[in-house]
């Protein structure tokens, strides 16, 4: 717990502290009744709110339709592909009782939707021009986590399920590598979050698919966050389901499908990448309040103040700045300016009546140089937008200082070990699983991708020295 | 099922029928594989994002906040409330088993959220700065339904509910109707559906209400469907969760709460309100497609008129509208027309070489004055923003109309009996649940609500003589 009411643990001390009381005490959520759930409260769903409507225009601007398919899965569906029922069975949740009976055949909760909507697109495809077949739904989606972690490992979640199917290969696997595209522009253009688009090695691949893409983060604790993963699941759902195509000669194939999802976790991510011991840092494209404006003036003075406050935060908001007035008449000015820092608002603005009467306002930035500075009036919706975005800039470009200055490319074991002690580790790795799993007891690291971005490279593994594979350094690190 | 590949059962015929196929055929929906579930396809899904786009909007300007709470509620919060827990105990579904182990207590699907929310309330509020909360989550709930049918009765459905608490009755119930008034609202100048508002008779009040409201919509066949609903919980559910303030004197009072719903239902009361025997008939303002159009030429010329129709395509997506080009080689013209009818889109457009040379198109509209218009191509936008607007105006007065004229006011038992077979009654009523129960058994008609404009009156029951309840006459008629 915290030393006080409003400080928090710092980073230094006890990351995970510092992470789960700034969620809370930044009222962006909290426990749910049931063991694992999360309730997310206005402040912290307006972020997943903001996230939700810029990639749902990426995924509808990339050809994608939006669907729902039903949450409630007969048990044999999970069943009919073998690696996925191994992967997901020890997650599900039952629903064995309904109705005051019990079930004939008990139903689980969604883990993802991969059963389903097979079975649809089974029914739904007939031709080849009925390809490709673009789908997404948005849903929540149930897996029961051993180590539940507010946002970032839920028995609940929200998030995006895409999944697709294809005439060929060639066809899924450019889906494939195209919504990775869209998904590491979504952590980078709106997160700041400058994630490692790669490919993850087989033991870590989604169950069911044959290849699996990840976008990976690095939180400020070294540790990596995978963020938003593509999956390439070749024909194993299409044999699974009976997911058909009549070529243009009348021939049967089997198509090819995709799946790929994004969820809340994300919201965890934006704050373990950019947060300080002073608490959240919003990056303001997902900013509930971009910026906060402080009226400080008592007595006969504080409704002119009000008056003028409120002025500009309608100019400010017709410019399409998402502005709050902190009007409270029950605290202080130094209890508002702690509290919006704890709540991670990138700008504050502060206005006195000899602030009024020079035409200007205090601005202060929640990161970066530091002061305040005198801003004027007339200008200031134009001044705020180019400072949300130097600002918006600025934590990408810190992020991608932090994760660089973290990331060691190391070719002997104890160099491997030191490094992913507080960062990510560059290594050439034999791909075999049981040295993955040999690094994961020695180091608590694993593989998070191999790089889309990384030269040709081969020599011997960095823990066993047998041959390299993959042609190129995969990159390690522990992970949430 | 239907006569063959592409008609519909007539309304007239079998109206049950009717509305099974339509929704069917049009790519709307159709049964999930666990029992009462639907799977909602992107084109109806597409009319759900419109509704949910347009009441989000409405929802926040009235000062609500979006959240997200837990599916899973620990099955003894539903019990605190006794009338609720009455209610809803028979459409429960419950997770018993998750993780691979049995659950101490088992877990419910909320089938709606009072219980949950009510429990993060009572933590979240402690004086009377802290009201009114005003909070709205868009989700998915469970009851678990004897009789399904897709979109208006399934086991899994999409709604939003709104959740609020006040410090006194007065401000709670002008909550109430301010939500009702939204609910009118939308159903009228979106779905062009003329629903009456009112409130509903205490047989028919939501479980744990104080009081409920209703808007009523007329279908086509004469029934009634309960659109949306609003409740004044009282301080029913401020006493079971113990949510309470202090008030400016310090002394600790319940709140008083409300809640509020709208679903996936309305779907399917938008097709029950406008459609015909050759299928759909969208409402412009929910139509995934506002406006088809179909190219019409062969060999050496369907190229020219091919790009002369992206070239118009592109002009109206400019414009605001949602168009879309069938350029199908695979089907005829006459096909794509009796398609698009089925679908419902509003407006369709035929484009072939003499109307290209005359720098025109052929407007058919889905319903209302028949025959094709030639328009010109350069004004076409205006053209057909106007025509959409009016046929948007022309689908409501259609429907207003309609439910007029199969609205009678009664004093007479046979004349309601005759009245309700085929539309509404307007009655005087006793206001005993037994005589209610008398009419639903003779003639499957049921309060629907007390409107709230109807002219002050009394006399006695329609049904058993007894002096009026109310005031006022109530609407019965048979429902959904």
């Amino acid at each position: 717990m915290a030393r006080d009411e409003r400080g928090v643990t710092p980073q230094s001390e006890d990351f995970s502290s510092w992470y789960n009381e700034v969620v809370t005490k930044a009222q962006l959520v909290e426990r749910g009744p049931a063991r694992g759930t999360m309730v997310i409260r206005p402040y912290g769903y307006r972020i997943w709110e903001l996230l939700q409507a810029d990639l749902d225009g990426r995924i509808k601007d990339t050809g994608h339709e939006n669907a729902y398919f039903p949450m409630l899965i007969p048990e044999s569906y999970l069943k009919r592909e073998a690696e996925h029922v191994e992967g997901f069975a020890p997650e599900l949740a039952v629903v064995t009782h309904a109705g005051g009976k019990e079930l004939e055949e008990p139903l689980v909760l969604r883990p993802t939707s991969e059963t389903v909507i097979g079975e649809m697109m089974a029914k739904w495809i007939s031709s080849y021009r009925d390809l490709p077949l673009l789908l997404n739904q948005w849903a929540n989606v149930v897996r029961w986590e051993l180590r539940p972690r507010l946002f970032l490992r839920t028995t609940e979640f929200l998030w995006q399920e895409g999944h697709t199917a294809h005439a060929d290969e060639a066809e899924a696997m450019a889906e494939t590598l195209q919504m990775l595209d869209v998904y590491e522009h979504v952590c980078r253009d709106l997160a700041a979050i400058p994630v490692v688009p790669g490919e993850k090695t087989p033991g870590e691949r989604f169950a069911g698919a044959v290849k699996t893409f990840t976008v990976e983060g690095m939180m400020r604790d070294g540790k990596a966050l995978q963020s938003g993963t593509t999956h390439y699941l070749g024909t194993n759902f299409a044999k699974a389901f009976g997911i058909q195509f009549a070529d243009d000669a009348g021939r049967l194939e089997l198509c090819h499908t995709t799946s790929w999802g994004m969820s809340t976790r994300l919201v965890g991510g934006t704050i373990m990448t950019h947060g300080d011991d002073k608490g959240l840092v919003l990056p303001p494209k997902l900013a509930p309040y971009q910026v906060v404006i402080v009226p400080i003036a008592r007595g006969d003075q504080a409704e002119t103040v009000l008056a003028a406050v409120r002025e500009l935060a309608g100019r400010l908001k017709a410019a399409g700045i998402r502005v709050h007035v902190d009007d409270r008449p029950q605290v202080s000015p130094g209890f508002k300016f702690n509290d919006w820092e704890m709540r991670g608002v990138p700008l504050r603005l502060e206005i006195g009546p000899r602030d009024l009467a020079a035409g200007t306002a205090l601005l202060a930035k929640r990161l970066g140089d530091q002061g305040k500075v005198a801003i004027s009036l007339d200008t200031a919706p134009e001044v705020l937008l180019d400072t949300l975005d130097d600002f918006q800039e600025f934590l990408l470009e810190r992020a991608t200082d932090f994760r660089d200055s973290h990331t060691v490319t190391v070719d002997a074991w104890e160099e491997f070990v030191a490094a992913v002690a507080t960062g990510w580790a560059r290594a050439l790795h034999c791909g075999r699983p049981e040295c993955e799993e040999e690094i994961k007891a020695a180091t608590a690291a694993t593989p998070r991708c191999i790089p889309l971005e990384a030269p040709a490279e081969s020599g011997s593994c960095v823990r066993c020295d047998a041959p390299s594979a993959y042609g190129k350094r995969v990159l390690f690190g522990r992970s949430y």
